[in-house]
């Protein structure tokens, strides 16, 4: 059993580890280190990063552009853990499909193979495994990806919550496609695909026994066609970015930063349905940071930017696509919106999350 | 929120699915459906890989081989659910690097590319995730792999347990190398790469509470360099697999039922350590279901199998490679272990799992 220490790994000093100066505040992980905001960002930035110490994790995008025998791979990993499994227009198998073809897609890639990784609770009914798998594959032949490889753990009752899902996926990054956030310049034209927070706060109605008169089901879809039509236009797209945890205001913020350019939105251009709206005013939340599964925001050269909206409009999954913004070089880094009054607010990364397991 | 509805996922009717017929009788996920044997394979044959349809899961090997862009890549997931999350010679951090590594090797490729994906439960210390994390960022160094992207989830306490991790892994597959159990013939020599069940015992040693007189260290490491040395011998190998969960029995039977050959293992040249044996004699366990994580079991076309062993042995990984059985003519399908005695017993598929959560 000695013949090979070598080639094992160390074991880390146990009493050595000295938590990084931004983290000490809080000595236990709280729910907001999971809500994709600031919090989540500290943890990649001051403990996976420097323990990691690759290139491409510090991109920090939605998914990694990587080489491999010549080759330009996407490569991305997303795990599932939103309550309730099953909620209007969609389930955690379609979402667990979704949500990783989408990070693909935001570098371009259309989605050829995913990986699957159930971490099931003890006790939960095999017919509700059935189910989500049944959601899970039709998901995958909807976004055209092959679901590849899998694995499955089972934890004591009490130990999970139901099943989690991991997928992981691959696919090509067609050549003369380079989508980063450094690649915006002030000019570049901001659309979104569609209506906004409409994911998050059909979550809501179900999970907190909200009844908002109208059902509102989730926008849960794979956009890897829609970007190809974008890309069809022209291969010279600065970014895209699907706005899910944090919403359009994490979104925004992260391209801002990364960019080191401003970022200006129309307020009034936002298209919010008034479901959304409606819930939003109830429960105090601004639709800005709720989250959505089947939306991309996109900046684009100006000179490009009406063949990309009409690409977009012929598309069913970008029929609503409108132009809400763009990028300027006042406030670098930073995110302001223009109010339907004619003032300004700026739109902060949020911190933590206002609905935790939304995806 | 209605006009992309074509290109969105119909909800399975939730009330018509049916449970197979295999399933039945255990309408609830118990533990063994995590345990890598019977009932692990039973979920996949009748629930995901009817479910999700593809072809390449149906392999179901350690990882799968796909093509993209004219490149043949090895791709793999697993998820880590082990308890504790550090155990005498290992952790969380370094099992979740090994053990996908070890399921690219298994097709011959040497790890590029991981994903990591971490759920964590709301409470967690923050040093915890971090000298994880450490761990898990020394291991990729040592296995020569990169940490390209990541995800973090959190979920309330008391719906998880401290930390899972998911990670899925690429690599490209060298020309001319095909590992498949598919291609054992009769006259295959079994390899096996050191001594078994140390993992398993390891993890059971602190979990238990138990003291065997010696401390027994896991063997978690990673293979991806002693298996080329063994392609450097010959790219002709037939199957390698590394006997995690199920251990030596559940890989040999896989192996079996997918060549249709038989297998015979000698039971006295099969590898245990004394501490192991011991551990085992108190526990009444046998050591070939214990688990591993540094180890592998080849088998090898017979003119090439003195060049492979002798290349094993040569790599600190592979010092105690010995041959333990062949693929014979008789009994296909089936494992069979001549005794020390001049006997002979069935080595089954395990059920379920003798000791859940080990990796």
């Amino acid at each position: 059993m000695s013949e090979s220490t070598e080639l094992r790994v160390p074991l880390p000093d146990l009493t050595a580890w000295t938590c990084p100066a931004p983290l000490r505040d809080q000595p236990r992980v709280v729910m907001g280190h999971g809500g994709g905001g600031a919090m989540s960002a500290e943890l990649v930035q001051h403990i996976f990063a420097p323990a990691f110490g690759g290139q491409t994790l510090s991109q920090l995008g939605d998914s990694a552009a990587v080489s491999l025998g010549g080759v330009r791979l996407a490569f991305s990993t997303d795990s599932f853990v939103v309550r309730p499994l099953f909620f209007p227009g969609g389930s955690i198998g379609d979402l667990a499909v979704n949500g990783t073809v989408n990070d693909l897609a935001m570098s371009g890639a259309r989605a050829a193979y995913l990986s699957c990784g159930f971490i099931l609770e003890e006790g939960v009914e095999v017919s509700v495994v059935g189910r989500v798998a049944e959601a899970l594959g039709s998901a995958a032949r909807v976004a055209g990806v092959e679901v590849a490889t899998g694995d499955t753990k089972v934890v004591e009752a009490g130990h999970g919550d139901g099943i989690f899902i991991n997928t992981s996926g691959i696919g090509l990054i067609p050549a003369g496609v380079d989508l980063r956030p450094e690649r915006v310049v002030p000019g570049d034209v901001l659309i979104v695909s569609g209506d906004i927070g409409v994911h998050g706060v059909a979550i809501m109605s179900v999970r907190e026994g909200l009844e908002f008169g109208v059902e509102i089901e989730s926008d849960c879809a794979a956009l890897g066609g829609l970007v190809e039509a974008m890309l069809a236009v022209t291969s010279d797209l600065h970014v895209l970015r699907d706005p899910t945890r944090g919403g359009l205001a994490a979104a925004l913020n992260e391209i801002a930063a990364a960019s080191g350019t401003g970022v200006v939105i129309q307020e009034r251009s936002v298209p919010v349905p008034p479901a959304v709206a409606n819930a939003c005013a109830i429960l105090g939340l601004d639709p800005m940071y709720v989250a959505n599964e089947g939306k991309l925001v996109a900046f684009v050269p100006r000179e490009h930017a009406d063949a990309v909206l009409s690409a977009m409009r012929a598309h069913p999954l970008g029929a609503a696509a409108t132009v809400i913004g763009e990028a300027v070089e006042a406030h670098p880094g930073m995110v302001v919106a223009r109010t339907g009054l004619g003032g300004t607010r700026v739109v902060d990364l949020p911190i933590g999350e206002q609905l935790p397991r939304i995806c």
